[in-house]
């Protein structure tokens, strides 16, 4: 039953595979949405509305859902390398998210709306916050030289349980966002089964289905990231450091 | 730093106690919504819709996530306790619910309205199915005496890992049917921080921050129940009987 954590668990590459389709599929819903029922994109004018969503899919739900699986995609590179990457979409996936925040409130300035009203506003900008609070603390413990090696690991636990959370909550805000969008178009014409209603529904579904298999692939123990041979070593050795060399009393 | 699995965790009780006081607002928060702004709740006329939502809150919210604890509360009690008292949490959850959804499609149909046209009721009704198909398979593997030791054993993740994503879904379920309860009623109105708008969002971040508090406690490794003196012997015989008494070369 048990194998050894080095080897690469089998249906691993299928699971990723399929995130990565439902990914992708959620990005092309999103785009045939807003192309067929909202006009399409545009920085300008009312179409300005529509680059909020499609910046907040990619970059909020994508790439950060992609960024949380980087450790298990890459399983046999050097930790260094695998880390940066991490970092890396979590920042392409910040910036991306901040233009669909430019757009959402340069929007609202234009034609007057109000700001921070809603559900949906309120749990993205606490999301957005806690996303760039992340990234920042998630730098300065890991990526930046100077953490000890026995802070980053009392830190990752938490580091890994936040991330979880704040991928979860970005998926229920873009439900949210969509419910939004959808109620202040169709208003009582939803309850007659109108297309961009049903296409909407899908585009909630799969954004869903995205988030569960994600979610998935990280519960998943046998399917962490080993710990390669000279980070066991670097272990070993603060352990002595630390512990003495006499094996602990449990 | 490592402490014995079979010593109660310090700062449990504290998570467990606030988990409850979070319960118990975002109950008493659905009350005070229905009562002081939308006419409070009866089985006749149209206060029978707001059965729904005090039902599904106390049901698929507060009592499913209490009964997710239960393993980390009672984390002494004999197993076989712990499990009964697991599976008839959920058994009353599922009833409550049950009701809930009776008064909607209840009062849909007494009204004229559609059914099932919204991504909230498409959500509702494939999370409440999958509760359903979670609870009937788990009496089946974990309570009936049928199933087998192993059986139980290789169950077990996926039984946990589809628990929390009903749960999860539960919570965004009632986020969107919040936020359309509110768009139906206020409209553009909502904009202007109409008082019932700024309550129910604050229901919302409670009915998030209670999901984030039993996930939390449910992901911490160090609090999961520790297998009893008597599971442990159970196993051992278990293992003996399946690979022979000769040690395993791994």
């Amino acid at each position: 039953m048990e194998h050894s954590a080095a080897s690469a668990p089998a249906t691993l590459p299928y699971y990723v595979a399929f995130s990565q389709l439902l990914g992708l599929t959620v990005v092309a819903v999103t785009g045939a949405w807003l192309g067929l029922y909202r006009g399409g994109i545009a920085w300008e004018g009312s179409l300005q509305f529509n680059v909020h969503p499609l910046c907040m899919v990619i970059g909020m739900i994508f790439l950060q859902g992609d960024a949380l699986l980087v450790y298990r995609v890459f399983r046999k590179e050097a930790k260094r390398t695998t880390k940066a990457l991490h970092g890396l979409l979590h920042a392409v996936a910040f910036i991306i998210a901040l233009v669909g925040l430019v757009a959402v409130f340069d929007y609202h300035k234009k034609k007057g709306y109000a700001d921070l009203y809603s559900l949906h506003s309120w749990c993205g900008i606490l999301v957005f916050a806690l996303y760039f609070v992340q990234w920042l603390v998630g730098f300065g413990f890991f990526l930046f030289p100077g953490a000890s090696f026995s802070l980053r690991g009392r830190f990752r636990p938490q580091h890994i349980f936040l991330g979880a959370t704040i991928f979860l909550l970005s998926v229920g805000t873009a439900l949210l966002g969509l419910k939004e969008a959808l109620l202040f178009k169709l208003g009582t014409k939803y309850s007659t089964f109108e297309p961009e209603g049903v296409l909407a529904n899908v585009l909630g579904l799969l954004l869903i289905c995205f988030g569960v298999v994600v979610l998935y692939i990280l519960a998943q123990a046998d399917w962490k990231r080993p710990s390669q041979a000279e980070e066991q070593a670097l272990s070993m050795d603060f352990k002595t450091l630390t512990e003495g060399d006499s094996p602990s009393p449990q």
